[in-house]
């Protein structure tokens, strides 16, 4: 048997928003650990993650390993219909093929309890290599979100170049040339704002914005994105949630003329 | 001769924007005793009843009863003409095809005056016979808007469920189940967030949704609604408009399979 | 070479979002007494003025008069990309094809710089006489707005009839007619909810509606709103940005039937 509870039903609402636009169908794996998910995208292109600590939840029992495949879509319409203020339960026996979610006002006089049928789904876990990066940058997240958006005006890819202090990121198109510079930004009043660069190798790689635009679907879950990078291995783009987890995206960088500007 | 007066346009603005999804054109029957509508909706499932009481204006005055035949998205477009804090005139002569509205702003500097060309409408008055009902719920209005919409994303129906203490609304769909049970409420800062429940016999009926949802358009009007219910009869879903009178609207259940869970 | 300065991104973003539905594409003059651009909307039936003078940028410097053909919707796309508190640099070399616009947030540690092709246009211009008008209406700008907008759910034109001390906007249409008063308003707290009527002779014109809401998406530019109009000469709907300049649109009137009611 499976349960585990959460205070505010805010977070798994803004978890299955972060992850429906990207996926149909995934499946999460419930463990003693916790609850994870790991897949691509619907056009095999990129990959998410998301792992949920055991020890972030209010309560957490699992007997045994269950997958749980779920519709996505179903399943946020389903979590909207929680207040963000709600508690939530999540409930599945060993075998069935049900996924109960309960939530219940803060006052405690509004129980709504809802059934979700279960889908069989095969899906391959692909290992993800532990990896240094040679870069890593910390920014506001919804700075990176209003960048990503900005650009696609512009066109269908960003250059990000990243040295010592600073970022850049550049678009190319038909109307015209676009260039971000980013300062590191130490000194600031809310931690979130920060813009931290930590750098062993300068690099300069190009990625899709459309997959980028995906990614900061998850901007609400936390202040401050990480980006890690190295050449010729995927881009991650990381929200951190505050004592739960995290949700972690891959995205290969695009191998094309990335370097005549 | 027919003129009335009320205070601020919002209620007459609220009124229109609850009946207007419903019916397409409808009869205001004007007497010393005030304004009503009553009308089947454009699919002849459900029936609406309005009362505006001549008491509740400012002014009233009726000479020979009359009968108003409007088309409802005319007289809605023009509303919105009407800001919230104007006041508001209505005017019709006893034998003309005009209405007249006018609206005033507080300070007295800007006037609008609309004249809406009245139909020649033949509508047939279903009379409603007075009812002592099993049960009578009050609850929030956008409490139960929030249940009505959220219901829908799982099936057509909702089952009410009324005992003692508590109501449930069940629906079920292909996505799965859903039970959201409302404890009585008594003890609240606001008497809006009440949740009562009034009942001689528990009962157990199913309705549309869709409906239910066309009727909680009129959730502005009212910071409580009214579920009046008995077997056999149709729902009454009614919204006081404070001073001034009502919008009721009535439901048959569903006759089909209600009691197999 | 031409570069200038404004402290706010925010008014030229207020000023494309008044140009961009009427025109496509338009030049802007640079001289050394400023930015102006004067364009027939694209269906050629109004006119649109716009001066921003010199002294109202931080700084502004023209060595040659040039002229930059722009496509007004990437114009308005890039724009977007700054921050209303981003201050704006504009740079062109003289005999360049690029227009560089730099937004650079208050404190200093993010730039950026789109570079945006330039178009070659061939606009003639057209001599806007100077005028004395019969009458001239100042108002508060979003109450233009919303009675060019309410009128709108009448007819297609609205008759403007300036007496002394007042104003009548009518409408006419299938639905009914609507009138609109507006008195004049001197004793107010705030200068821009002002209504002043400035006449030598009464005025009766007609004007098509979809055009004047075109212009009121200047509103935004401008506490007032003022009305130049005389018999048998365009109208002007004139917006003030201050300090800066102005957005003037000018539109004939309707010749026919205007004055049987």
């Amino acid at each position: 048997m499976f349960e585990c509870r959460l205070p505010k039903a805010k977070v798994l609402k803004q978890i299955m928003d972060a992850l429906k636009d990207l996926i149909k169908e995934a499946v999460w794996d419930v463990s003693a650990q916790g609850l994870s998910l790991q897949s691509m995208d619907s056009s095999h292109v990129s990959l998410v993650q998301v792992t949920l600590k055991a020890e972030g939840f209010d309560s957490f029992r699992c007997d045994r390993n269950i997958a749980l495949g779920v519709n996505m879509d179903t399943m946020q319409k389903l979590l909207r219909c929680a207040s963000n203020d709600d508690n939530i339960t999540l409930k599945a026996d060993d075998n069935g093929d049900l996924l109960t979610m309960v939530f219940e006002n803060p006052n405690g006089d509004k129980t709504s309890e809802f059934e979700m049928k279960l889908m069989d789904l095969d899906i391959e876990q692909l290992g993800i290599p532990d990896q240094e990066y040679s870069c890593t940058v910390k920014m506001p997240s919804n700075e990176f979100q209003h960048i990503c958006r900005d650009l696609q005006n512009i066109g269908e890819s960003v250059k990000l170049t990243i040295v010592k202090g600073g970022v850049d990121f550049s678009a190319y198109g038909d109307i015209g040339h676009a260039k971000i510079h980013l300062t590191e930004r130490a000194n600031v009043d809310d931690e979130k704002d920060a813009v931290t660069v930590d750098i062993s190798e300068p690099v300069n790689l190009t990625f899709a914005l459309r997959y980028l635009n995906f990614f900061t679907k998850a901007t609400p879950l936390s202040g401050q994105v990480s980006l890690e990078i190295s050449p010729d291995v995927p881009l991650v783009v990381g929200y951190e949630i505050e004592d739960l987890g995290h949700v972690k995206y891959f995205l290969a960088p695009k191998i094309d003329q990335e370097d005549d500007e």
